[in-house]
């Protein structure tokens, strides 16, 4: 077999099989196959796609490249839960302990990141003495008795997926549908869980701009899962704003924070809600999605979701004390609040450059050894649909220094689409499919 | 300038500036783009074309990617000629003196090859003592005194296409128009003639399979070449057989002696007057094609070529005994005749298993270490259109061994296409674009 004879066949429209697809990605990931046929590969395949066996394929070949998390010793049912990104979402910190608290065990693997914020793993840091550097055993052991467990990626999971994404990140061959589909699927397939729901996020922010790519992407996921025999739902959701108010590390758990005491009653919850309805009533433990949002809402008003989410940081090293007082959380000097220059009501807000305010304020990575300010970042008071007054608020910034809140500000005035008109909020949920 | 963003905007169906094009190719000469981004980007361009602007550009910028060939030390007018390729293509060796007797100058650099003959220089090393290493003073002074000369490329001419041929290669990523033609033209244009004749063959052998794609190319290099301000013109030829009767290197030297000598009539012969007859009248030594025609037919009849590649062999240090008396020649030991099993019409004799044919033997290269052995290949007796009587000889194996000379008449059976019915050949020339 060579590969140039593969590229060849793909670009001229052809069907890779499986042994194609097998051969291309042990050779890939060996080193046998070089970069630059690799990325003329991912441009065929971004103009020529794949049928679903290909995908697949693909996705299976990515999944055996590498390690596999066994989660059988862990009793009941494991879930697990992906999102195709987005700015401001802190949905594992409050969607974990919910479905945990309902008698669903989820095992999180989790990344520092490289972005506008820190990964879920920076997050967690805001408390002290938190480490996700856990063993597998002491891992799997967390996840049966606490019922949740996020923990830095130790094996080494789907390392052709982590080659080939790298590249596609840099030959423009990232938005293409079977290579997204593989490489979500491929890593949540090795993190071993047996539900898997998945957040495919869509609008002008999103890698699937329109809502048919958003639910052809989610169709992909559901039926490439299927084959690979577990059960995985994609929830299809709107994306014309961050999730939630906070974009920042400590903030961003501030605000999950107030979700798990029942304060915090927007996009972030309905998200949760929604997500973990599908991961309860597909794990088994409720019997529809009326029980399971009715479980849901329960674990919130019982305090059980935020007791599971305390023992959870005291099971990983963590100081608790925080989680009752989130005033102990890491906080920013200086706070500037950034007034509105005109009235109107909003009609966007470009979750990219409001991501990009909290990295230049400190609060993510453009460079894998960038340390992160925990404390830095955004709260938006105005959101999609409400009015402004000129003069009001639009958001306050959490900075280290004077200068870089100013400079901040003036970003994140930049960051609102306002409109003379009423705007009426599209629904966030635009859909599930299963 | 970033080249992922230059990559998307092609892949998207952009327009690249000149500008852009020019920082592309410096950067992946210097090695500052890597091969990972180059191939994407040339299958990006395989999808979504260039336009003649781009392409005058992706040219341009090849072209100063290295050193160019001076050629004012010359007087008069200086031509020159490229083909697409073909098997069996001798026809630098019979158009330049015809050329040269009819006093347009060319000055030809030439490679070893890679394939199933060796290349120009190969074939002249059949006169002992013939070289092609001659210092750029010398090569001139040869071509302005004796009317053309054939040299090894020692200046770095296109080193941009160098690289970038090398990786197309590898990554299914050839067959593109404006890759093609900006290819051909930047070396042409970096030998520095002022008259520059292209064949592009057209046909099941050849890139450009259909006539479409062949005219297509040819009016692609005419425009290109009349932005960079030179005569360009191109010949569709017909490539469904090899050209000529001889394939192997002191084989086809032979036969390119016959035709200097007036004793060859076939294609090759008119070919060469095609070719020849363009750049009479286009460097203006013929008012029009009738009478250039008439002055190459009369540079043959008179012994005039032939004197003037015996002048060019001596020129170059060869032993001219062997141009006079071609049994000279580098021989083979063994010549095994080639019987048609069955009787019929010829009505293809696939040009690629022919150089095969040739390259099993010995007389091309698979790796640019091989040595090439001069003496053997294949001299075809049928040609498109004749008929054939069962056991009559196809051809002449002319080979090292018995073996090899029987495994070559296997193979070179299995070349020849027959028909039960008469096969009228296409004509050979199929179009001139200027």
């Amino acid at each position: 077999m060579r590969m140039t004879d593969l590229i060849q066949k793909k670009r001229d429209g052809g069907v890779l099989s499986g042994e194609e697809i097998r051969w291309m990605i042990q050779g890939y990931t060996k080193g046998d196959i070089p970069d630059y046929q690799m990325s003329a590969m991912a441009m065929a395949i971004y103009f020529k796609g794949m049928d679903i066996e290909e995908t697949y394929a693909l996705t299976m070949a990515m999944l055996n490249s590498g390690d596999k998390i066994d989660l059988s010793a862990v009793s009941g049912v494991k879930a697990d839960k992906h999102s195709t990104g987005g700015v401001g979402d802190k949905t594992s910190l409050v969607l974990c302990p919910m479905v945990a608290a309902c008698g669903v065990k989820m095992a999180k693997l989790s990344g520092r990141g490289l972005g506008h914020t820190g990964g879920t793993i920076d997050k967690l840091e805001s408390f002290p003495g938190f480490s996700t550097s856990i063993a597998e055993d002491a891992f799997l052991r967390q996840v049966d008795q606490v019922g949740f467990a996020i923990a830095g990626q130790t094996a080494e999971l789907c390392p052709a997926d982590k080659k080939l994404y790298a590249l596609r990140d840099v030959t423009a061959t990232v938005a293409s549908m079977p290579l997204i589909v593989s490489s979500i699927l491929c890593k949540k397939l090795a993190a071993g869980a047996d539900v898997i729901v998945l957040d495919v996020k869509s609008g002008s922010g999103a890698f699937m701009q329109t809502e048919e790519d958003a639910f052809g992407l989610a169709r992909a996921l559901t039926e490439v899962g299927r084959r690979a025999e577990k059960k995985v739902v994609a929830v299809v959701t709107d994306m014309d704003e961050p999730l939630g108010n906070a974009v920042g590390n400590a903030l961003e758990v501030k605000e999950a924070l107030a979700a798990l005491r029942g304060e915090y009653k927007g996009d972030l919850m309905e998200l949760c809600l929604t997500l973990g309805t599908q991961i309860l009533r597909e794990g088994g433990a409720a019997d529809d999605d009326g029980q399971a949002r009715a479980m849901l809402e329960n674990a919130i008003a019982s305090g059980a979701a935020l007791e599971k989410f305390a023992q959870f940081v005291k099971a990983q090293g963590g100081d608790t004390a925080a989680v009752y007082d989130p005033s102990l959380l890491p906080q920013a000097p200086i706070t500037v609040e950034v007034p509105a220059r005109s009235g109107g009501h909003v009609k966007r807000i470009h979750a990219e450059s409001v991501g990009l305010v909290s990295m230049r304020l400190g609060g993510g990575r453009a460079a894998k050894e960038d340390t992160v300010d925990l404390a830095v970042g955004v709260v938006l008071h105005k959101k999609v649909g409400d009015a402004v007054e000129p003069g009001e608020s639009l958001g306050t910034i959490h900075a280290r220094t004077q200068q870089a809140a100013q400079e901040a500000a003036d970003m994140l005035r930049d960051c609102y689409e306002l409109s003379p008109q009423a705007v009426t909020r599209a629904p966030l949920i635009k859909g599930v499919v299963k």
